[in-house]
C-alpha cells in the first residue's frame, strides 16, 4: 500500500476553560492507504500540529511533517518505523514535529492492524492482551471536602484506584496538601489504591516536594507523579533517594524515547507514564515498555482523552502482564466519549484491556463529531495551504 | 512598561532547498513596549510558531504564548525570566512554545537595552564584552576538491577557524570521510582550528562513529559535533571514553536548560553550543553558560542565520574570556545579511565581539525586508486569528 491521503481534524468543546484538562479540544487524525482508514489521535495543541504537518520547508531538517508520509509505502510494522525515522530525521528541527507524528503513527498501526485483520498489539509483538486495573483520573477539589465527594463517587463508579491531580496541591501549605492527600484517602477507602499527580509544581525545589513525602507515606500512597520540571532529572533522583516509600512517577511530557530513557536511568523514577499522543506512537512506547521491563520499572500509560487514545496508549503494554495499573479518564468532556462510537469499559472483575479487534479496535463516529469541527484555514503567499476537510 | 504589541514576521528566499542551511527563511519577531521596539529571531519552523502564538487555548496548561507576554510588565531582567517561566508553565504542552518564546525573549533584551541604554550583555550580568574568535560555518563538499577549496576560500577570507558539517559525512565509508575531513585541513592550513559537524547521522550507533576517531585525531580536529541523536546521551558519553583527543561537542537542538545540562552531566560532551533561538532566548543561554563554566566546560554560540541571531547568541558568553572560540555564519542566503543595516565583523585582529550599543546593538532593516515577507493567514471559526503585519 502506499499512503495516499492523511486528514487533520480540529474539534473542541464549544468552552474551553483553564483547568488542566487536555479533553477539552482533540486533533483528529484520519490515514487512507491502499483502500483502508485508520484513525489517530493526538494529544496536543491542534493548530501548530497542523502547522507542522503542511508548512512550508525551512531547510533539509525543518521539513513539514507531509513529506516523509504522504505517498510513502505501508506493508507491515517496519515501513512505519521507517516513516516514523523519516520524520524524525526530516523534520528535526520541527519542534512541533513528534505531537504530530504520535497521531498519524497510531493512525498507521490502526490501519495495517485492519488490513492484517490483527490487533495493534499483536503486530507489536505481544501474545495476549491482558487486564489492567483502571484508575479514575481525577482533579483534586478546591476544599477537601469536594475532594473527598470525588473520591467517594470513584468508589461508588466502580474505581477501586484513584489519582487526584493538580487542583491547589503544592500552591498553598504542607498542611493544607495534608488535609487535601488524606481526604481522598479518606473517600476511597483504605484497600484503594491512590496516586497524587502535581503536574511539575515543585519546579526544581526539592526541599519544597520533599515536605510532602510523609503525608504521601502516611496515606499509603503509591506514586506521586510529575515533582517537577520534567527536565529536572537530578531533583526527580534527589526526592527517589530521601527514602519514602512513595515512588515517583513521570514520563508524560517524553516526546521521544529518550526523554522517557532519562527519566529511569538519571531520575530514578519507579513508574514511567507514556501518552501514544505525545512521544510519537506506538512504537516508540514500546520501545521504552521494552526499556522499563529490562529495568524493574513499572510501565503505566497517560491518557486523559478519548477511548481511541486510551486503547491506543493501551497497545503498548498490552502483553506485559504484570505491569497491571492503568490510567483511564474517568470524567473527560462529552467530545472526548463521543470521538467513538464504541468505549473500552470494565469487564466483571472490574478490569479493563486493550481491545482483540483488529488495529486500535475502535470504530471512530465521524458523522457525530460534526458539531464539534473547529473550522480553520491557513493561507499561504495567497496559496490555500489547509482548509478543515470533509469528516 | 506593559508589552503593547507582539508582531510576528514570516520571511523567506524566493526558493528554499534540502541544503541543512538554516538561513532560507526566518521568523523575525517585533515587539513594542512603552514606546520602544525591540527585535528577535526565532530559529524555528515559522508557521507552526506563530500558530503557537496565536493558538486558541487546549486548557490551562496549553495556552499560546501570547497569554503570557501581551499586556505583561517589562521593567528589568526579572521581569524576562518571569515571563519566561509563566510560558514554560502555561504552554507546558504546547511543544512548540520554546521555539517561539526564543524570538520574543531575544526582543525583550533588545527592548530593555534600549530603554536602558545598555548592552544585553550587560544586563545579563558581565561587565565587559570579550572579542571571540570567529569560526567559518561552511557546508562538505560533494567531493574532497569541493570541500579543499571551500576551506581554501575561508582561510583566504580571514578565517583562522572552520567548521564543516553534513553533506556526504556519515553516508559513506570511513574511508571517503577520511578524504573529506584531510582535505578540510589541507585547505584550511594546519594552525586553523578544524571543526566537524556530522549532524546526528550516527544515530545512536557508536560504533560507526569510533570508526572516525582516528581521522579526527590525525586531522587534528578541535571537536565532533552531533555524532548522535541529541538525546542519546549514553552513546555521546561512550564514544567520550574511547580516548580520543577530539572532543564531543553539542546542544544546538537544546529548547530548555535542562537538555543542555544534561548533555553536559550524562553526555559528557566537552563543548556545549547553545542557539538562543532555540532554547527559550538569553536567559536560559546564560543558565548554560554558567553551568558550563562550573563544569570546565566550553560555552559555544550556535548561529547560522542573521547578525540580529548572532549578537543574541554572543551576550550570554561575550563576559567569558577563556570561551573565545565562536560560530559565525560565513556564508548564509541574502536574507540573513538583510535582516540588520549593520553587521558584526571581526576586527584588526580578526576577532568579533557582542556589540556595545544598547541591547542586542543592531539595527534591523524593516524596509528592505519587505521583499521576502511570506504574507500569511490562519482563520479559525471564520476569525481571523493572524495575517502578516505591516512591516
Amino acid at each position: 500500500m502506499k499512503i495516499d491521503a492523511v486528514d487533520l481534524f480540529y474539534l473542541s468543546m464549544p468552552e474551553v476553560t483553564d483547568a488542566a484538562d487536555g479533553s477539552q479540544d482533540a486533533l483528529l487524525v484520519r490515514v487512507a492507504a491502499g483502500g483502508h482508514i485508520g484513525w489517530g489521535e493526538c494529544e496536543a495543541a491542534p493548530l501548530p500540529s497542523i502547522a507542522a504537518f503542511f508548512c512550508p520547508k525551512s531547510h533539509g531538517v525543518c521539513r513539514p511533517i507531509s513529506d516523509s508520509v504522504l505517498g510513502h509505502r505501508l506493508d507491515g510494522p517496519d515501513d512505519i518505523a521507517r516513516i516514523s525515522a523519516m520524520v524524525g530525521y526530516n523534520s528535526m528541527d520541527l519542534l512541533q514535529a513528534p505531537h504530530m507524528l504520535s497521531g498519524i503513527e497510531m493512525a498507521l498501526w490502526d490501519l495495517l492492524g485492519r488490513r492484517l485483520s490483527a490487533p495493534a498489539w499483536a503486530l507489536l509483538g505481544y501474545s495476549a492482551s491482558h487486564g489492567k486495573r483502571p484508575y479514575a483520573s481525577l482533579l483534586f477539589g478546591d476544599t477537601p471536602q469536594e475532594t473527598l465527594e470525588r473520591a467517594r463517587a470513584a468508589r461508588r463508579d466502580g474505581f477501586g484506584a484513584v489519582k487526584f491531580g493538580w487542583g491547589p496541591i503544592g500552591r498553598g501549605t504542607v498542611a493544607a496538601d495534608a488535609d487535601q492527600i488524606m481526604a481522598a484517602r479518606e473517600g476511597l477507602g483504605q484497600d484503594g489504591d491512590l496516586m497524587v499527580d502535581v503536574g511539575q509544581i515543585f519546579g526544581e525545589d526539592v526541599e519544597a516536594a520533599a515536605a510532602r513525602l510523609p503525608t504521601l507515606d502516611a496515606a499509603g500512597v503509591l506514586w506521586l507523579e510529575e515533582p517537577f520540571d520534567a527536565g529536572a532529572l537530578a531533583a526527580h533522583a534527589a526526592l527517589a533517594g530521601r527514602g519514602a516509600r512513595v515512588r515517583i512517577a513521570g514520563g508524560e511530557a517524553a516526546h521521544n524515547y529518550h526523554m522517557a530513557q532519562h527519566l529511569m536511568d538519571y531520575g530514578r523514577i519507579g513508574f514511567i507514564q507514556i501518552d501514544c499522543g505525545r512521544i510519537g506512537g506506538l512504537g516508540p512506547a514500546k520501545r521504552v515498555a521494552d526499556a522499563a521491563q529490562a529495568r524493574g520499572i513499572t510501565y503505566v500509560n497517560h491518557t486523559f482523552t478519548s477511548h481511541l487514545a486510551l486503547s491506543a496508549s493501551l497497545q503498548p503494554f498490552a502483553g506485559l502482564e504484570a505491569d497491571r495499573i492503568c490510567e483511564y479518564p474517568a470524567a473527560p468532556q462529552q467530545l472526548a466519549l463521543d470521538i467513538t462510537g464504541d468505549h473500552i469499559r470494565p469487564d466483571a472483575e472490574g478490569l479493563i484491556r486493550a481491545p482483540e479487534a483488529p488495529g486500535l479496535g475502535l470504530q471512530v463516529a465521524a458523522s457525530a463529531l460534526r458539531p464539534y469541527l473547529v473550522e480553520t484555514e491557513i493561507r499561504i503567499g495567497g496559496q490555500l495551504i489547509y482548509r478543515t476537510p470533509q469528516l
